[in-house]
């Protein structure tokens, strides 16, 4: 008998002890982090409210009841309760039985209606029907990711099944070793932006945090280092956020034999699912081969567990993970790591923005212990400090008013996720308040989409915009003067002919995608303005253009290669980022409770390492390093 | 066809192209980093003086030929012939033939004669006979451990040719990787003295420097990481010197599935071997359960391929090794590696002795490049200055000259490596120049076969005592002074009931071995004169002993428990070492040619390489570091 098997057995002595003699107990097993109790009588258990609290607090386990199927009220008549029993105003838009688990899964416009008080709604409905009910927002702009990624979920829930109890075996096995050490590996991302990746591991377990491309160049994460490998001797994967130079290379870990899970947070499972398959996308339309193809991606999205800001999770014997917001891009996380008991603790800050956004709260930097902090640089250079967002917002403002005056259009340049949604919400206010004049704002490309994936989670959001979005039904991304490009170049052609507008395109740094047919189209226009509101990295069509080229090579798609003469006036309003500046980096590190002992200094150019990492040396008396990629240091 | 075949085809046109037409080739093969050339014409190849150095430097390979079977003089014949060839005084002892590589291994006590001018005499004996003669030192003491490892060579032959071809094939297979980078990872002797070991790794190839114990201590090198694994990943084994805290652990490697091999010099090979056996004799007698047994040593031993000092050799595609003289011990050796074209060169100090002792020549520092030092720091501590060794020597001998007036005996406690010898040459020549009496000196436990090692390898020894073996047959160690005590407890007695003595004894620090009778014999004599002449660690009898304690409890074998009451005098004379103190530290860096941009300060406790990397750093000026074990650097 395995040490899991025993393991669940006493858990099981325990909780039978612990129940009410009429509260029947067929099995306990482990699905991923949780403790999934199986009963004869779910019904019974949802009257005892407190029963799963209590289990909770004394086995120290996330802990999920299920019912046994024999013990379930049929769907035909379950589902009518359901709906009796859920208000009206919930808005509930699908009921979906799983036989398998002996879940109810409802998608409602307002989950906290089908929740109820205290989960009050959700007890009477597993009283009534014995089903265990799972409740999921229905995305207020459809969103074809999410349902695509929740449809292909449901679709593999047997496989997915497997997977959760095969990984939820592995965190609870037998400590093994001693907790002597604690390593870091970098395998990308030292001295250099982008192909972020690291190993942390301990006697008993190995993670990979992130695994990310590098913008312009082939450069992989150092995957092959004998720290990472066999890859299926990885534990599990923590991914910080959806941005692909922290996730490009994920699905490439299952191509390779990595069978294990990815936890993150749901709205940077389903980012990152779209921001892969895009990148495989753009790999085909540029015609270089991709590493890896669309099977690999699903299994990626099959083998992710979501976990939520603040939750504590056992990902392995010794090791806690807790994720919290980064205030960076939707879902982005810190993730923190405590190792053993009370043994050792480090945090990933991954990217990060300190101050509030209009987007998102500001990144947390609060912890129970920190002793190492592995900290992104990117802003880190001694001179980088940024506009204020709101002097650029004015600016911003004035360049629409000046434009629209001269008759002409703005066009924006503009990543699909993050920076997108924050212009909308600068855009959407100015109309608002009378500050630019109502004209449309035409969204192209990917941003659209990542719109929806957005509104689909607010509570990833900030606290203001998520009660906007919840409370008020005042949904800003729902706004009139929002359109989404969907009919293709005879739009673009309409729209480019037409009256003032906005126009917000990808790629953000004018690297391909629709953005390209818009420069065709506006590019000779004197009256238009082109402006940026991103960075635009070295070597890149959007440097260019921003450096004044004004003869641009065009091998276009439809036949119209030969050069195009740029007439249009070239912006650049560079308050707007979702990093953190060098002032941000800095007062993330100095604010943060407790202080850290030794800060790993990352994801930078050469020069920004160094000077962060000796601005905390000398202003906080921290241990800091400016890694190389390669290296493995060693804690406790 | 494999790429190795492809090559060797190639090789094999050119050397035909090369030969005149009368010397027929009819086999070309790698054996470890030498070419064998199997030839049917091996009298006319050695007519031809210069076509191995020819071909050699063409191909920029080392070259061996051997002559085909059927091409051979019947070893009865050959035998007589070969005797008659070589001179006389060569005094040869044995010669025997080995007809699966067609060798004959001539032993004489006079090497040089039998090789003769510039190698004259060798190339007459392949002549005459066709055979290939090597050439080794009879021992001028018998010393078991030489005849042993070589008898089981020669017993081991064709198997120890499979492991050479293998390698050889390993060696020189085609480089699929770019030499991006240069990583070291640290897996003991951090920080702390003692489980030496290192991997030193490119894309291409990984090496394990050394694989010690830690003295008084269970830990173990952390072979259980990554970067070693598996075992059989590595491409080879390189060891710095014999001493268990750099050896120990490398027949484990066998345990676990290495079966590459040990490159290192042909006196390491033999004192290896010889203090494994006795690690495992003494774990035995201490009822530990020793990690291995001796047939792993053996396994070492076959897999040993001897290089000599300053050959450079290669050990894989992209590196090549070259040994240097360390002046620690017998053998021992600096390890230069040159990896890729010029592409980055690594320097491992192993342990060293800067100045000349009477034993050895001083370390070697010289090198064609190097940019990055792994250096010893034993004695890197701020105060670690050391005793003149002339001062020392007198201090020996006014204590031997107290001891011998009041009748008593003084008694040694040393290492049978390397100190033993050392404190002999000092004794011979005090007693040669009438400074101490003539009296006996009495060599007890291993001493003796050490000696016997050391004699037999006199090329590894210091010029002028190197010249005395030679050429002037006065070989100190054979002084009639010197007693093997080969009879045991009886003749222990008889000792310490007679006259004034020296008695050298093993162990170095007290903690078995012959000493514990010694200490019995003696110990209640307070004529008598304990005096250290090495390292006594924390935990061990000789430093309480050291330290003023007079009651010792033994637990004797020979059921003589109870409490000893010292009363000898204890003396210690510290001067002695067979490490640089922090003075010889600091002159091998700062004369080192060329200066290494990098030093990582290893085997040391936590003070002495803090002290050491901080003054290279600021009184040199280079980049120092400190590593903790289990780190990995990354060089390029």
């Amino acid at each position: 008998m395995s040490t899991v098997d025993k393991q669940l057995d006493e858990i099981t002595s325990t909780i039978t002890d612990e129940l009410p003699n009429d509260i029947s107990v067929s099995d306990v097993t482990y699905e991923g982090p949780e403790l999934v109790i199986y009963t004869r009588d779910p019904k019974k258990f949802a009257r005892n409210g407190d029963l799963i609290r209590t289990l909770a607090g004394k086995l120290r386990k996330r802990i999920t009841v299920r019912p046994e199927p024999d013990a379930l009220t049929p769907p035909e008549s379950a589902r009518e309760t359901v709906r009796s029993v859920i208000p009206d105003d919930a808005d509930v838009s699908n009921v979906d039985f799983h036989e398998d688990t002996g879940e109810v899964v409802i998608e409602a416009a307002k989950p906290g209606m089908v929740i109820g008080r205290h989960g009050s709604t959700l007890r009477e409905i597993t009283q009534e029907v014995g089903w265990t009910p799972e409740v999921v927002r229905t995305p207020p702009i459809e969103s074809s990711t999410v349902s695509n990624v929740r449809n292909f979920l449901k679709q593999e829930r047997e496989e997915r099944r497997d997977i959760l109890e095969r990984v939820g075996r592995q965190i609870h096995r037998e400590e093994m070793s001693d907790g002597e050490w604690v390593r870091i590996t970098t395998l990308g991302c030292c001295r250099e932006v982008g192909r972020a990746s690291f190993i942390l591991s301990t006697p008993e377990t190995r993670i990979l945090i992130d695994c990310g491309d590098k913008p312009g160049s082939d450069d992989a994460p150092y995957l092959q280092v004998p720290e990472a490998n066999p890859l299926n001797s990885i534990d599990a994967v923590v991914l910080t956020h959806a941005h692909l130079d922290h996730s490009a290379l994920i699905p490439l870990l299952f191509k390779y034999g990595y069978d294990g899970p990815i936890y993150t947070t749901e709205p940077t499972r389903d980012l990152m699912g779209l921001l892969q398959l895009d990148y495989l996308d753009v790999a085909a339309k540029e015609g270089r081969s991709p590493p890896y193809d669309s099977a690999m991606v699903r299994e990626a999205v099959k083998h992710t567990i979501p976990i939520e800001y603040g939750d504590v999770t056992d990902i392995a014997p010794d090791v806690k993970l807790t994720m919290h917001n980064a205030g960076h891009i939707l879902g982005s996380a810190v993730s923190h790591f405590h190792i053993g008991e009370g043994h050792y603790n480090v945090a990933f800050s991954g990217d990060i923005h300190y101050d509030d956004t209009r987007l998102f709260n500001g990144a947390v930097n609060d912890f129970p212990r920190v002793e190492t902090l592995v900290m992104e640089s990117t802003y880190g250079g001694r001179n980088d400090y940024k506009t204020d967002q709101a002097d650029s917002e004015e600016r911003l403002v004035e360049i629409i008013n000046e434009t629209a005056d001269r008759g002409g259009k703005v066009l924006v340049p503009s990543f699909a996720v993050g920076r997108s949604q924050e212009i909308m919400l600068v855009l959407e206010e100015a109309m608002r308040n009378g500050k630019i004049p109502e004209m449309p704002v035409h969204l192209d490309g990917m941003i659209w989409e990542a719109t929806a994936i957005h509104s689909t989670y607010p509570e990833y959001l900030r606290d203001d915009l998520r009660d906007r979005i919840f409370h008020d039904d005042e949904n800003p991304f729902l706004a009139p003067q929002f359109n989404h490009i969907d009919e293709g170049e005879d739009e673009r052609e309409e729209v480019a002919a037409g009256d003032p507008a906005i126009i917000l395109s990808t790629s953000g740094m004018v690297t391909g995608g629709p953005i390209m047919s818009w420069l065709e189209h506006l590019g000779a226009d004197p009256d238009s303005t082109m402006t940026f509101v991103g960075y635009q990295a070295q070597g890149t069509l959007g440097r260019r253009i921003q450096n004044g080229w004004d003869e641009i090579p065009m091998n276009g798609g439809r036949g119209r290669s030969g050069t195009l003469n740029l007439e249009l006036e070239v912006e650049t309003v560079d308050g707007f980022s979702g990093h953190a500046d060098r002032q941000g980096l800095e007062n993330f590190v100095k604010t943060m409770n407790p202080r850290p002992e030794k800060v790993l200094c990352v994801h930078g150019d050469e020069q920004s390492v160094q000077d962060f990492s000796s601005a905390l040396y000398h202003n906080y008396n921290m241990r800091t390093f400016a890694p190389k990629n390669l290296e493995t240091f060693r804690f406790k």
